[in-house]
């Protein structure tokens, strides 16, 4: 409806009705502009209607689109399914160009407007979240993991002789793959504790750079989402043996204590964007403080990429708004006070503790040594029970589990140290959480306790339907189905 | 989007593309634009895309849809369900205000262009498919027999001492309800026998006229859709006694054949959305030939209406054009010349015979006298396995038929007769009929005759879940659940 | 997915994992259960998945979706636009059969559920918002004005000698319509006053009801939504006179206050959907307390209907729950005391006053007698410019407006008397309003009434598009476009 | 719905019907069923509904719609957006675990089931359309370049000494920028000519694997898209040095001339989702003959990752089925001829002629030597007139570009050859082209040939916003905006 279309419309329905109308089109119009102009999330959240309008818009940009359109090249964003044409509002030609995955397309200004607008709102928002001296970031449709690996493939180019990448500890396999797939040994760098909180070795990085010599190490590679990470220090650190240092921050933007270092060196930080954006899983951002450096690592993906994520980040930012994603970060931070006091009073119930780790803003932990030593088969059971109790995301870590992965084998794998104090049970507050997802929780986790603690858990017989979850779970029961082995290989 | 934000755009990707997406944006709002100025149905039909941006368009317009609205009265077109919301696209206002469904809603541009052009596409179709000398229609969300009734209560007002609908039979409950529920006394003309086909009896109609006196005829009422309605002559008839005629044209348009008088006189004509345009059930066209009683007819609603229909056949005709309803007509008609040539056959094969309807288009019978003569139940029954096997529209109909409908009784219901021929079976070849409806038709309805005259019917074990039909039914049996008492009250 | 299914989703994923599946499963299939065998409104309201997986399965019963129907009638559920497919979630044969709207299709056992499963869901509604004695009910896709001329025309048949309707005034057209086009004379009973408010006048309904005679009374129709309805004693008056009794209750649902008799007589309530219900215009509910006379009603209506209307409430409710529903009806009746307190304070600073209509639950008004005596074209003018400030709903009362509606003419149309004390503002709180409706409301009202004591509203130049509405119309201007005449005719 | 839901649903409505509704349903479940059981593409295409209902299924079996699930870890499926949430179903939980994107969720068994069907119903169309040995594959959600990376990686540590990875030339950036990421050097095979035709030179690849050594060789890269690649000599050849043979057969699947070899080595071939299947850009099918190297890349991705590429290719092979692929591919083929057949014709008006390749079977190229040697600027301009006249896809290829590719030096880039015959243009029949691409590419390419010889080009005035398009461009002009330096570095 363009200014033609609404005197066409005055003749077929009162002139002073179809310029209100058109007023009502011009304050959509103007949300649009701002964005285009700025660059920016905007503070007050768009509604539905909004966003599948620009959405449209911008798909009637793409040649694929285009009325008048012949195509007789091999990728013309034809789809055969008007569900898939639908589900990506028939934004189909993707991100990027084969030389770079930030650029623009000839044929699809829409989906090129799309990539752009993407990452411009979403440096605005690390940045509001906390990372102020970001420069640059790219949306990029692939695990954290795989991102990394791109970022440590670049950093290649600038490091021949590396082969070395030093990892504090983090018992994550995607981590640690990340850099045997980009072909480089891992060098683990065990945790110390510190009360019941583990803390980067920092002197025994420093001593492994100097030990393998500084250009034999492509890079840093620490994490945030850690128990205690200390990404400041080093930051600090590698930047006196100038040595890269890449920052998986996965879980990070939800959580203002875990950002980046300022005087120190960070390349790149990289962050999910589904544990941060509640979007899908199945993207990243990769950002950090030289435009050339992001732009190195953009230039590395070969071919075009899904913009699905980008679409994904970019309708929920929209319609979350500034306030509305700041809405969000403020009630996990509450959601977690609340899950610590209530973790609390419970392990105090059943002569556990909370364990005491301060610089953990996202994930706790309660011991479970005690039920470990009356029966360590219960602590593996334990976590069984919550699985078929629709209980998800608490993990139970047992004491001395070994794993390999990639051919390199950890012990204590889970607790992130060869050795913890002891057996515990994780759980975390992460953006979205609900007031109601902690209190079932809480109940259900209780009544475990309870049914483990009664030892009578064997004799019960098979768990029905779980058709009295609603009900609280009142005969909450141990079934058949509660096999830890083939349950709980995270 | 407009130029500033394609200006906006440009900024962020380079411009000659950002030039080529405005150039695709134009072609839609020419489009658009068309449609306004012009009212009719676009030659080609168009496509989702741009039939779901210009639904967007429209939406915003209307007040619920201001940004900056703040609603402080009874009717605000607030939305509690978002599905609700989406599938209406956010036109939630309905059609017409209490005064008139035709009129604009000052809080509602977009519905009430919505309505108007929806209006205007419709009788463009009309014309289109055969009656040009239409000269104003309008979409309402009611059933085709209720908006018979509107037309009945209409003319009450120009005929005060009108009591009797004079009605030429036709065996359709709603059609003889509409005059019931209008508070008119219906006079059923008995149709007569001429060959196979029955036609409407234009002399009764006459003596009927003369003896009730025709200030006390309401209006003539009748029906395109029966075997042969002579209304061309009828319209003369009434013409010459001054009295009004209403007519239902149920599946007319869809027929060419079945279309009005030229010479004569009709006040209105009526037709089912659903029969002609393939959207759902649930609205009608009142048309006629003339503006001021059209329109006195549009103010008899009284309140606002559903758009709901409207938005269907809008969306329907957008998305066929022209083209593509002419297609429709055209596919029609050829499957019901394979239809009859086929049934012409299967009859032969089993000692039956294809009636002999020439003025009937769309529907055809074929006798099953020697079905009736060896077994009464065997018709009955046939009807109740072609519903089992998933064979829908196709009707039996039996010889001497008792139906009590609003105290009226009739004698050989469904047979538009008090004794026809003999009983029959009824199909039908309406638009969007696929030649695959008419293979499986044929091949199921040969199994059943075939399985009837076999006799061994009663023996079978019940009906499996029907998982066979897409084998074409090879194992075809007649089950218990074939009850045609309980199925077969249309 | 049936047990079948999951059993072969076993060997292709963790039978654990699947089970796991089918137990999340089985508590959607629960809430279905539970909704089909109690026919009531859940408690909770059900997630938009829960609900469009149970659309989707009613839709897979209608014969139009079974993948092996082969269609031959006039009438099978084909669709031409995919886009109209989705938007009913294929159920496209609407509701009823040619002989009675609520019921059962033979061709679509899933759209038949709808039916019945919405009208029983609304009336367990309607009973717990305070009709508990409500025995039926049926929900029609008509407007409320349609909806009581088809209680008219019901009534017409048990009652020949009828001619009259008793109306106790209430000013809106569609109310008064639907007793002429159901062919009958109304009988305006003017309102009296006491203090600001306007009460039905019993003495006079009973007068009348004598004077014409019972038997020529079709009916006393009595209104909820007046100021001051006192449908309780016309009720109990009627009934000694053995004269129908029919209450169109358009609002009423929403206000407990508004709510139909125990002792006395009330043969039909009718109220609209989505001034009740949220939803799009076009639905009414038809309800009583004897079965048989709604069946007779339901009965009335030729032909097949649209399940559109009967959807929308249907997912609505679902939506909502009943917890959902009562906390919107609470959250409405603290919005008007809110409303009413902040009217009062303005008004007060404006020398105008809330009048005071304790009967009223939903609507206040504000007097508008100062600013009428020191310019009589201000009051219109003053709804002009808060309609052009996107202020919808609030209607502005001018004394002594004459209105002709089906040719009878109305004295002081809108304020439901010849001649009420003063001009006045009218505004709602209806269901679903927000705080922030009512704040952006006084404060434009505000800035509205200081512009017009200003008296320099004219001098302004033209509206600009209206593009700081949303930074609180800082700079309030009357524009060209506030022309009265053409955009307050309601 | 389950049995007991349709028992439910008997005492609402009439059994037969309910039954009749149920087997409906027993039809779509068998589908399903037959899915889940055999693992392959249905023969016949499934309609939308039976897609979305399936869908559901598989959705309500992830823990984040389970109506009771509480969740306390950090990746939970929670979805900030309810656009979002819509447009993926609902599978929020996207594919594989940290440790192998084929693997399979705890939380999320339908997201899982998405996942292995996918893979099983794409291994079935790969085998179908050419590769019967194909024995393993998978969908990751990556271009092809990227997957190719992926490939390489993987290799890398099968393969520690090697540096080398040799590439007979193909002209498409991220085919290159593959190797280069994955930090391997590209060694450059230079094409031979035979006729028209470029060839690779096998004696080249065999020259150089002898020269480096074939330890230090990583793989042969070749490509299937090329004019005439040899894969199956290539496959042999490599066979007896031992050195793996990744292939690049981007476009592959849609055309059967282009696939892989029997009797020699192939370790994985990599095709492009976007260009063989019609579904939006950004995801990658890895295939191979051994599974247990199919299975080692898809365990070298780090992290889970995005389902968004499955669900597309998932939904658009269930909704085509074999039978509407199939149906691409010979309509692709007959478009070849037909666009050959043409081009040949329109060559021949101006001098010029269809190049004679006759190993590629989906692109062709008219020669441009005449327009060349009249005026070397009229050949990119010609590209340019076309890409505003929105053909799209179709390529102009200059003799002797030069482009820097990662610091690789390309000369006569876009034409696969240091030196080829002639500048030509380059047009491709691939799937989903339509009859009418091909008729409007020729008429617009017939009218800028024209264009040209007149030489009256430049005096044009702008080009209009395109609103001729439609009608064919007659007044097909060149416009400023033509510039084909920034529009056409591809």
């Amino acid at each position: 409806m363009n200014s033609e279309n609404f005197l066409a419309g005055e003749r077929l329905v009162n002139a002073a009705y179809v310029r209100q109308g058109w007023q009502g089109r011009r304050a959509h119009e103007l949300r649009v502009r701002t964005l285009l102009e700025q660059g920016k999330c905007p503070e007050e959240g768009w509604d539905e209607s909004t966003i599948e309008l620009f959405l449209h818009e911008l798909a009637i940009m793409d040649s694929n689109n285009f009325l008048g359109n012949c195509g007789v090249g091999e990728r013309e964003g034809r789809v055969a399914s008007q569900i898939v044409a639908r589900r990506h509002y028939r934004l189909i030609h993707g991100i990027g160009r084969s030389g770079d995955i930030a650029a623009v397309q000839p044929k699809a200004a829409g989906s090129s407007l799309l990539n752009k607008l993407t990452n411009s709102v979403v440096l605005d928002i690390l940045k509001l979240a906390g990372v102020q001296a970001t420069s640059s970031c790219f949306v990029v449709p692939m695990a954290t993991g795989m991102s990394l690996t791109l970022c440590f493939l670049t950093l290649r180019h600038r490091r021949p002789k590396a082969r070395y990448i030093l990892w504090p500890r983090i018992d994550q396999k995607s981590c640690f793959k990340s850099m045997v797939t980009a072909g480089f040994e891992p060098v683990v760098i065990e945790n110390v504790l510190e009360g019941d909180e583990l803390r980067t070795d920092l002197q025994a990085v420093e001593a492994k750079i100097l030990d393998l010599g500084p250009e034999h190490v492509l890079c840093v590679h620490s994490t945030t989402s850690c128990f205690a990470p200390r990404i400041e220090e080093l930051a600090e650190d590698v930047r006196q043996y100038d040595v890269p240092h890449i920052v998986n921050n996965a879980y990070g933007v939800q959580s203002s204590k875990c950002h980046g270092a300022r005087r120190g060196r960070i390349d790149a930080f990289v962050q999910s964007l589904d544990k941060n954006f509640m979007v899908p899983v199945g993207g990243a951002v990769i950002a950090g403080f030289s435009d050339a450096f992001i732009q190195e690592i953009s230039k590395m993906y070969p071919g075009r990429a899904s913009s699905s994520p980008s679409l994904d980040v970019l309708i929920t930012l929209l319609s979350l708004g500034t306030k509305g994603y700041r809405q969000l970060l403020r009630e996990r931070k509450e959601m977690f006070s609340y899950l610590s006091m209530e973790v609390k009073k419970l392990a105090e119930n059943y002569n556990e503790r909370l364990l005491d780790t301060p610089h953990n803003p996202i994930s706790l932990a309660m011991s479970l040594r005690e039920l470990d030593e009356r029966n360590p088969e219960a602590v593996t059971q334990l976590g069984s029970m919550l699985f078929t109790r629709q209980v998800s995301g608490a993990r139970v870590v047992s004491l001395g589990t070994l794993q390999t992965v990639s051919g390199y084998t950890f012990k204590g794998f889970m607790a992130h140290a060869d050795q913890y104090l002891c057996s515990y049970l994780n759980a975390a507050s992460a953006i979205g959480i609900k007031k109601e997802d902690v209190e079932m929780f809480l109940k259900r986790l209780g009544k475990c306790l309870k049914a483990l603690r009664r030892g009578k858990d064997q004799q019960d017989g098979p768990l029905l339907p779980n058709v009295d979850m609603d009900a609280d779970m009142e005969k909450c029961k141990i079934g058949e189905g509660d096999d830890p082995k083939t349950l709980f290989a995270a």
